[in-house]
């Protein structure tokens, strides 16, 4: 059985639309696999640490050197990433906020990318120097986006600091068989609103169908 | 006498580039303008909150509709943007951290990028919807990067999130006389890397005297 981690990033409960996605995609998982162990992860409600100058002192230094404080400048870090290496699905509920996506998910990307435990450096290869660390993860990404156009040749695709950005960051640590699914114009309302909501609802469930498949057939 | 804010965004202190950079920044100041009232933010060192479920709710509702938990979610949003509103130019350090800048950062923008206060939603022009609320400010970027080609037609141009994304969010806020210096090269050492430090010196000095001169022909 594949190991699902489930990430929410909007600081929103009730109103967020993207974990209205991540609740289909597990609702759907659960149905399929009655029971299965599922790994929540809410940084959208608890504090994210910011990478402090203990953190970096100690991430770039063997751990039995580390000080005390360096070691407990890191303990959030240790466990984000030991969640990140045991998922093999990981389910992203992501709102776009300002062309990107809330701060305390560019402060868990910030934890998690650390050298020596998601990446290690090429010197020999300046131009592309990261050799990420983590292998056969798939990452979903459920996103909300208020306005339109942030796809590929869309009119504000210059403006997409979202999927881009986490492609890569997460390409860094290795990971690179992404899908994205989108709610898209949440402030503009109205029926492109509706059916853009059930577009993605219906691809979520398409995904777990697949999934399901993909499984059964390994 | 022009209002100075400089703010620092780097978790480090004593081995911070860019610190570095906003001292030769102020210290050419100083010595031009005696005793003249500079502002500092210290983002690197504070802890910037993120955003909160009643930080939107507060947001989006009239002042005097908010309650006291949205008033209080509110609270370091309204003391960042009274400081930006008040000055005419803004310097600000920003290390390159995983292809853009810290989440200390991020959390900041997040928390100044607020309807009726840093811009107004023009819902007549969805393609570009933002409309300014901060005018005549000259924003300074003094950057580190640990690797180099991230400008125009550069190899790493493709993964630049630092300056496109602080370009494309000043502009949402009307900032859009933005000026780049940038140390390149701090994990590859060696005589680029004494080279870009000293540039970018000489840079900062060629600007600050330019800026004098504005000031006196005024």
């Amino acid at each position: 059985m594949k190991s699902l981690l489930v990430i929410n990033t909007s600081p929103r409960t009730t109103r967020s639309y993207t974990r209205k996605l991540t609740g289909t995609f597990t609702d759907i998982w659960l149905k399929k696999y009655p029971g299965a162990f599922i790994v929540w992860r809410d940084l959208g409600l608890e504090h994210v640490p910011h990478v402090s100058e203990n953190w970096i002192a100690g991430a770039f230094k063997p751990k039995e050197l580390r000080s005390a404080e360096e070691h407990e400048a890191l303990a959030k870090s240790d466990e984000y990433i030991n969640e990140l290496k045991k998922a093999d699905i990981i389910v992203m509920g992501v709102p776009m906020y300002n062309y990107s996506f809330p701060s305390s998910l560019k402060a868990y990307l910030d934890q998690v990318l650390r050298v020596h435990e998601t990446w290690e450096l090429d010197r020999e290869n300046i131009r592309d120097p990261y050799i990420g660390q983590l292998k056969n993860k798939k990452l979903y990404l459920l996103m909300s986006r208020g306005a339109q156009g942030y796809e590929k040749g869309g009119y504000n695709e210059h403006v997409n600091f979202q999927t881009t950005y986490l492609r890569a960051t997460f390409k860094m640590m290795g990971i690179v068989d992404i899908h994205e699914i989108s709610i898209n114009g949440e402030l503009l309302g109205g029926s492109s609103l509706a059916e853009s909501i059930e577009n993605s609802q219906l691809e979520i469930k398409r995904i777990v169908e697949d999934l399901n498949m993909v499984f059964e057939n390994k």
